[in-house]
C-alpha cells in the first residue's frame, strides 16, 4: 500500500546489504514515519516484544526474517544444533497470544532440520521468510476478494448508499505485510468504487485504530471517522453500522476469536443490534489445538503503564502524558476472547465460512489429517 | 468527602462574600486541584458547558447557583419577567442530556413566581440552591444505604472475599456535592471495613474515570485499579467483576438509562456473563415525561477535538497532545442509553427498584400524580 503515494510493505530486505532487514517501526504513527534497520536476531525480538511491530501476520513474519538475521549473522562454525532451538525459543518468547509467531516459526524450524552448513541455513531461512511474507500478501489479496462479496451485498441491500464498516484496532496493512486482514476487504471495495465509510476505533490504551488504521485509510483516500471505543454501541443502537469486520491473534479450532483487548464488547453490541460481526483471518492465524478460546487461549498482560501514560503530538514534538493519579494501579491485558456464537462468519483466504469446527474444516480439511 | 484529608464539597458559597460561589475547577484534576470562583450566571453557564463541573447532580445544583448569581449581581430595578425566563433559558441551554438540569431549574422557576423585589428573589434563590445542594447529599447518602446492602450480600455470598465493583465515568462525589451516586455504596462499604475493590474505567474521551474516579478513591484510600474502558468485558468473562454500578444523566419511566457512552456496552457484557448490573440514581435524575430511552433521549454531540486531544502531565506541566493523525475527522457522543432490559436494579433514595415503571412507582408514586 502507499504512503504518502509511494508503494510500501511493512517489512523489507535491504536491496543491498543481505544483513539488514528494515521495518517501519510503528510506534511513532500518525506523527513520523521512522523506518528502523533490523541488523539482528536481538533487534528483531526487540521489535516484536516492543510493538515497533505488531499484528499477529507481520510478527510471524518478523520472526520468520528474525531468524534470517540470526543465522545471517553467526558465525560459520556455531554450533547449530543448539543455537537454531535457542533462536527459536527467544523469539517465541517476545509475545504469548497471537499463533501466527508459533506456526511460523515451526515451520522455520521444520525447514532447518537436517541442514548443518551456514549457507544452506541461511538460504533457506531467507527463503523462507521471503515465501510466509509473499503468502501473507496473497493471503490477504484473497480475504479482501471474498470479503468484498460482503460489502458488496450489503451495498446492494442498502439502497447503494455508503456502507458504514466498523473495525477495532488495526488489521491493515500494517499488521500484514500488505493490504490487511480486515481492512483487505473494503480497501477491494473503496478501488472497485463501492462507497465504503469506516468508523475507527481508537484501540486503547496504544491506540493503534487511532494511529495506524486512520493513518493507513487517510493514505489510501478511504472516507473514515476516528471515535473512542465506548462509542460503537451507540451508533449500533442507531443503526450507523452496517457491519463490523476485525482480525484476530489466534483461532480456535470451534471458532473463538482472541483479537485486541474489546473486541469482545463490539461482537456483544453487534449480536445485539444484529450487526454482521466477521473475523477475516489467514490460515496462518488458525490454532486448530485449541478448542476453547476462553478458557486456553493465553492473553497478554503488558505493564500498566500503557495505559496511565499515552504518546501524542504538541508543538515541540511526540511526548508522553500522564492521564492518570501517578499512584493509582492500572491492569493492561492485550487481548480478548469473542466467543464462537456472536462471530457471523470467518472471512478467510480460502473463502467464508461459520465459525465453528464444521465450518473450518471445510475450507481447510487439512487440518484433520 | 476529602481531599489531602480536607472536607470539601465540590460547590459552596463564600463565606464572606455571597456574590461569590466556589467550585472545583475538575479539568485540571487529578493532576491540580483549581477551586474556580462564580461571580456570574455567565461564569456558571460557562462551567457548566465547558465542563468545569459535570456530572448529572452537580449540574443541576450549579445551574440553581447559577441562577442565584445572576439574581444578586442584577440591578434593583431589573425587568424580572423577562430576566428570569432568559436566565432560565440560557441555563437550560448549556447541556442536553442531564436532565437534574431541566428538573431543577424547574424548582427554580416555580420558586421565584409571583416574587418582583430583589431581596426575596435573591432570598429565595439562594435558599432553593441550599436546598437541592442538601437534598443531594442526603440523596446520596441514603443510595449509599441502601446499595450497601447488596455489596454485603454479596460479600457474604463469594465467603468474604474482596467484592470487585466495576464503575464506568464518575458518578462519583465530584458528580453530586458529596458520597456521590454510584461510589456512595462503595464509601459506605469501605467505611463498615467491608473490602472493596473497584475497577475503574477510564472513560474515553474525556477521562472522567482515570482523572476523578481514581483520584477521589485514592484520596478516600479505596483499593481500586485503572483499566481502559476495552477491559471490562474480559474481566467479566473471568469472574473478576462481582457487580457493576454506574449513575446516570437520565433514567426514563420504564427505567431506560442514559449515561456516559459505553455504559451500554458494559451493561452487555454484564448481562451476557451475569453480572449483576445496577444504576444508582437521586429522583433527581429521573425524566417521567419520556418512556423510549433510546428514541427520545437527547444524547449530546460535543466537538471530535475531544477524542483527538488528550490533556496529561509531562516533567513541564499539563499538556493537551494530538493523538490521531491531524486530518482524520473524530465524532464524539457523550452518552448512551442501556435499555432497562439489561438493568438488575435502580438505586434510589427510597430503596432499590427493578427498572421499569412499576418499580419506579413503587418508590415514587407521586409521579402518577
Amino acid at each position: 500500500m502507499k504512503i504518502q503515494n509511494q508503494s510500501y510493505r511493512t517489512i523489507w530486505l535491504d536491496a543491498e546489504d543481505e544483513g539488514i532487514v528494515h521495518i517501519i517501526d510503528q510506534r511513532s504513527l500518525p506523527h513520523q514515519l521512522t523506518i528502523e534497520p533490523l541488523n539482528s536476531l536481538e533487534e528483531s525480538a526487540v521489535a516484536i516484544r516492543e510493538m515497533h511491530v505488531r499484528g499477529a501476520p507481520l510478527i510471524g513474519v518478523t520472526a520468520a526474517y528474525g531468524m534470517y538475521l540470526a543465522l545471517y549473522h553467526a558465525p560459520a562454525d556455531t554450533h547449530w544444533s543448539s543455537f537454531i532451538p535457542e533462536a527459536i525459543e527467544q523469539l517465541q518468547q517476545t509475545r504469548p497470544t497471537a499463533v501466527d509467531l508459533f506456526n511460523i516459526l515451526q515451520r522455520v524450524k521444520v525447514a532447518l532440520e537436517g541442514l548443518n552448513q551456514k549457507d544452506q541455513l541461511v538460504k533457506t531461512a531467507q527463503a523462507l521468510a521471503a515465501q510466509v511474507a509473499e503468502e501473507s500478501v496473497e493471503f490477504c489479496r484473497q480475504i479482501g476478494l471474498h470479503g468484498l462479496q460482503i460489502i458488496e451485498k450489503i451495498y446492494q441491500q442498502n439502497g447503494n448508499q455508503v456502507v458504514n464498516i466498523l473495525t477495532h484496532c488495526n488489521a491493515g496493512w500494517m499488521a500484514c505485510i500488505d493490504y490487511g486482514t480486515a481492512t483487505a476487504p473494503i480497501y477491494a471495495a473503496h478501488d472497485k468504487g463501492i462507497p465504503v465509510h469506516v468508523w475507527v476505533d481508537e484501540t486503547r490504551p496504544r491506540n493503534q485504530g487511532a494511529r495506524i488504521t486512520a493513518f493507513e485509510l487517510k493514505e489510501h483516500g478511504v472516507p473514515h471517522t476516528v471515535i473512542v471505543d465506548n462509542l460503537g454501541g451507540h451508533l449500533m443502537q442507531h443503526r450507523m453500522v452496517d457491519m463490523v469486520i476485525v482480525g484476530t491473534d489466534r483461532t480456535t479450532r470451534n471458532g473463538d476469536v482472541a483479537n485486541k483487548i474489546g473486541t469482545y464488547l463490539k461482537a456483544l453490541a453487534a449480536y445485539d443490534n444484529q450487526v454482521p460481526f466477521y473475523v477475516a483471518l489467514p490460515s496462518s492465524s488458525l490454532d486448530w489445538s485449541i478448542e476453547n478460546g476462553l478458557r486456553d487461549i493465553p492473553i497478554e498482560q503488558r505493564s500498566g503503564e500503557e495505559v496511565k501514560y499515552i504518546q501524542g503530538l504538541d508543538e515541540d514534538g511526540l511526548k508522553k502524558v500522564l492521564i492518570a493519579p501517578s499512584k493509582s494501579p492500572a491492569l493492561n491485558y492485550g487481548f480478548d476472547v469473542t466467543p464462537a456464537r456472536l462471530v457471523t462468519g470467518l472471512i478467510t483466504e480460502r473463502g467464508i465460512c461459520e465459525a465453528s469446527e464444521d465450518g473450518l474444516s471445510g475450507l481447510f480439511p487439512e487440518l484433520n489429517d
